[in-house]
């Protein structure tokens, strides 16, 4: 199939639209929708929130009657399951719609393949495939947590020229400036689950919620920020609820391991915590830390489809030494702040370059005085 | 003085002129010249290396006798001396043109205004400080040279995303990719000398010469390319005259430090070196060390504008801590060493954020699949 220039400009707007819907649409995915007659828009629409309107639906709302003919471009296939809205592909039937384009098939194993199928029984012209690379990257999380069952991460990192993240006495106040701070809240905001460890709770006293300006929020479809799921190792039982991470509103899964060696004592005086927090047992490793892709997995289970990854040198190191990590957002401090500061991540040792991690620049950005640098990883395909 | 867009435009013009000069002129500066009359563009010239016409020469030859009431745009004031060739303020006034812009005074002393002064005497219009910050940029190792008797220093960085430029054993080839690496031998061309010690030639054997394929060959404006001074630190007297660092066209000084402790023996082991190598006794610290400041101050005795300082963790932390680094470039390749890799400067250490050298992002820049970034000390004013 040859798609026009047209076609592309529409499915570019519905992706603009799908993109909207970033920071509120979890565990469902963005998805934008424009209708097109006679070379008019007569209707759009994004999902905003899992249980409310899909796309289609909120642009088949605007188009009204005039649907009739219309070619529908959709970022995603139109599910044609009913879950706690009815099948968006049934919609674009009774609106009698003449063809639907869609970016990409919905890898859902409730659609998969049978939204498309239900359009194309139903006599209207389909198809996929336009600007599909751009519309995979609207719900990498989502797709992810679909094929494989694991949630999308990307580990944040800060860190001076030198790449030390504290000096030798602790203090670390601040590397970074105060836009690159704002900057990590909005990726906060933007990710189902913040993963952290105990240490970073205990040290910084770490609340790991999001915290928006009003700048910010003029991007927020909706009137409250939902707070992402914060996920915190501590098989060690540290974590008191006095801490100022319990004190904020938003769920807390405290993740202990199975294997880890804790004495009755510890567990007896174990507090009561407040209803935001659950606990989790996890599959543990030999050495009684937690296996950390099982908790991944665990992760997807619960509908997570994109971690930020917020911790210490040694969390972070363990999820990269073990390729758990799919992108890097790192800020860079112009400072050089000597051999003895703290590294970056607790990983290694390697004895050959060839068994280095290695990854790929997608992208730069100044942010203040510091910059910004994204990764990803490099997959063997 | 208000200057024109036209001014202003011609002066860019000079700029870009004398730019092309950045590979030969040292121990001169680059200077472009543009002779205007009647809206067009007359004569054009830059200087190329010491010792052959200066830049507004070139532009008067290619004008001729049409010079008579032109207006000469020249970056750095015109000088006023006789040193190789005779001054270029005579040469203006010779040829009566009506009208002087400078983008700057030159700080040479044996300049100083005295260029100017002999203009306005002789009745042509002058005028300075059109666009003085981007002509300054074309000449921050002679501008720093004449002003305090020091050259610029730029400091050569490559390393991991975690800061880290050869594992434990000591592995390090290759961090960055061929495009970078190729990179760093346009920016050693630039440079009077390059700076480096007994380690880095010892480990890699490397030849810290300029080595530049066709497609750079091509900017470079004399058939031969001029090797900067190699300057190295070999306090203990390890280098020998097999290594590869000696074998290569240009000179060579080799660094000792009149207070390191070399016994009798070693001494008198010393070989008998080529004709391009010169042993210099340079001033030392209490701890053996060479006073890098002493040194530097040396090399510009010794006509040296800018210094290339491509060096290991301890050098290249030393000149950082001490503060004599203007500036770095930073080669930055998508890999992840781990934590017993080793670093990048050997500095510190610090107690306080507050005590960290403070740097300022210029420019970053992808080169390959590796990324430039381009700092500059800041100055307390």
């Amino acid at each position: 199939m040859i798609f026009s220039a047209d076609d592309k400009r529409y499915m570019r707007r519905a992706i603009e639209l799908a993109y909207q819907g970033r920071f509120t649409t979890t565990p469902n995915p963005n998805v934008g929708c424009v209708l097109v007659k006679e070379g008019q828009i007569i209707g759009e629409g994004f999902h905003q929130q899992a249980g409310t309107p899909h796309a289609e639906v909120h642009a088949l709302a605007a188009a009204g009657d005039n649907a009739q003919g219309a070619t529908a471009y959709v970022t995603l296939e139109p599910c044609s399951h009913t879950g706690r809205t009815g099948p968006c592909a049934g919609a674009l039937i009774k609106a009698k719609v003449a063809k639907v384009i869609c970016a990409m098939q919905d890898p859902n194993p409730q659609v998969s393949g049978r939204g498309m199928k239900m359009l194309a029984e139903a006599g209207i012209e389909v198809a996929s495939g336009l600007l599909g690379d751009e519309a995979e990257k609207l719900n990498l999380g989502f797709l992810k947590r679909m094929r494989i069952g694991r949630p999308y991460v990307t580990c944040k990192l800060a860190a001076s020229l030198d790449g030390k993240t504290a000096l030798a006495n602790g203090e670390s106040k601040w590397i970074t400036g105060p836009e690159a701070r704002k900057d990590v809240q909005l990726f906060r905001a933007q990710h189902c689950a913040i993963l952290s460890g105990a240490d970073t709770v205990l040290v910084d006293d770490a609340k790991l919620n999001v915290r928006l300006d009003d700048t910010q929020l003029a991007e927020y479809v909706l009137p409250e920020v939902r707070q992402p799921l914060r996920v915190i190792l501590d098989s060690r039982y540290r974590l008191t609820p006095d801490l100022a991470l319990f004190q904020q509103p938003g769920e807390i899964l405290l993740v202990r391991s199975r294997t880890a060696s804790v004495t009755r004592k510890e567990l007896d005086k174990q507090p009561l915590w407040p209803n935001n927090v659950t606990e989790l047992l996890c599959e543990g490793l030999e050495n009684g830390q937690v296996n950390l892709d099982a908790l991944l997995a665990e992760l997807a289970q619960r509908d997570i489809n994109s971690v930020w990854l917020e911790a210490g040198a040694t969390l972070a190191g363990a999820m990269a030494q073990q390729q758990l990590i799919d992108s890097y957002i790192v800020y860079i401090a112009p400072k050089l702040m000597g051999s003895d500061a703290k590294g970056l991540l607790t990983m290694g040792p390697f004895t050959a370059m060839t068994q280095v991690p290695t990854l790929h620049f997608s992208d730069m950005t100044p942010v203040g005085e510091d910059i910004r640098l994204t990764l990803e990883q490099l997959r063997v395909e």
